[in-house]
């Protein structure tokens, strides 16, 4: 269960349709992160004025998602305030073979799906409308069959909404344990790096720091020991799905960040954080 | 799934206890309405700042209210923004025994459970803190037993949180029906009836208009064919929960009101209306 609101969870410029997919998006991926398949929804749309267009929108984009993935819309609720939008879905998976946020274990991989940073990149840019960027914001497409694939592969995984730093501590923290990253590894899309360029003098910081903390990626990230990574790149090659190792599970607390040539890195923000450290319950 | 806004579902000065009560209560109200028993529940938090006593306030109504109906917490979210309160319930009925808005039919009982307008004269009257009738309004109790009592005997059923004339009515526009109610059976308990004598001159007319369109009761409406109605009756006398005969389902659309006179009473207001019709999906 996820509740958006207007203006903290997305710009105030986001098209309706946008905001319909992404309210069942982030949804999906906390399902995509235990190895759920989607099955049925509810929605609480909070609004401040009754307008059939942004509806109709709005509309379009919950279910062209929901339909993509079967999930049938069984509840709700519609009212009158600031605009919010909470969405609830459920799932199945085989009992038992759940993936946790807990379980993850010293020599254990660090991996990511797909590429990091580009709903990040638009936003700090600013980007609008068509860029494929603010695509990557606006219409985030949460990884089902790849969180199914790598459910009989991983110890622990989550789904990156708030940023690497901070989702990945959410796998650290129940054990206590820590991770070593390489950050020159962190897998970033063509249009990242194409729009990178525009960023200024910043950018070589920008091209570390977004893929480590700016967070609405919607990828999994997910700790497998060595002997499962080969199992677990079979399985998603068929999907296809991209997969990067970008570090490794260690004993010791805390994150250490490291360039190529070794070299320690500090980045400049450890990740989107709410106000509360009670966010995300599963 | 239900949605509570800060000063339009609740008013302002509402305490965190009852906020939390009142956010699981009119979800298991729901459930009561279709006769299930409840299971579980997910909650959304949208709060404007973080306030320790607050949310432990809060949570203990919800969770005194949980405990008691055995309903536990699975899931949910917290996060910045106005506050909002979003609950979503699930629970268990019998295959094929839920009871759903739509099967009343000409000649049904239009029954009531418990009292009605308690709280919308809380709310006329500006009542604070430990009035009776305040308590009716911040804390109201959902009629889970009596809903599995009825679930056997009713053909159609709705909790009251609109206004009975609003609820009445989404069980009579499926099917195109009506129904007559005699304003002068509507039940009304001594807390009512002992702050009516403060309400001035209007008194007589609130006294009606009050618990046909207030809302806020969490009370069940429910049409009961003549021949289930000593059924209904001693099943909710095991509970005990009072139940009143207040009208009769009709063919013919719309919803006419008669004093005990017989003579034709026109109310003031026809229930709360949010700004769209779509409110409600069970």
């Amino acid at each position: 269960m996820d509740t958006l609101v207007a203006g903290i969870h997305f710009p105030e410029d986001t098209p309706a349709a946008a905001i319909g997919h992404k309210a069942l998006a982030v949804n999906l991926s906390d399902l995509a992160a235990m190895g759920a398949a989607p099955a049925w929804a509810t929605l609480s749309l909070t609004l401040p004025e009754s307008d059939t267009t942004w509806l109709e929108q709005f509309s379009r984009g919950f279910f062209e998602l929901a339909e993509r993935y079967q999930v049938q819309l069984v509840g709700g609720d519609i009212t009158h305030g600031p605009l919010t939008v909470t969405v609830q879905a459920h799932g199945f998976v085989p009992a038992g073979r759940a993936v946790r946020r807990q379980g993850a274990r010293p020599g254990d991989l660090v991996c990511v799906t797909g590429t990091l940073g580009d709903a990040g990149l638009a936003l700090h840019l600013a980007l609008t409308g068509d860029a494929p960027l603010r695509q990557r914001l606006d219409f985030p497409e949460p990884c089902i069959a790849a969180g199914i694939a790598l459910r009989d592969h991983a110890t622990a995984m989550i789904d990156i909404s708030d940023g690497l730093l901070a989702d990945l501590g959410h796998l650290l923290e129940p054990d206590g344990l820590g991770a070593a990253l390489h950050v020159d590894k962190l897998p970033r899309s063509a249009d990242f790096l194409a729009a990178l360029e525009t960023a200024g003098p910043d950018s070589v910081e920008l091209g570390r720091d977004l893929p480590l903390g700016a967070g609405d990626d919607y990828e999994l990230c997910c700790c497998i020991p060595e002997d499962n990574r080969a199992g677990a790149e079979a399985t998603l090659a068929g999907i296809p799905c991209p997969m990067t190792v970008i570090g490794v599970i260690e004993g010791e607390p805390g994150i250490r960040c490291a360039r190529e040539d070794g070299s320690r890195y500090t980045p400049s923000s450890s990740g989107y954080r709410h106000f509360s450290d009670t966010n995300g319950t599963d």
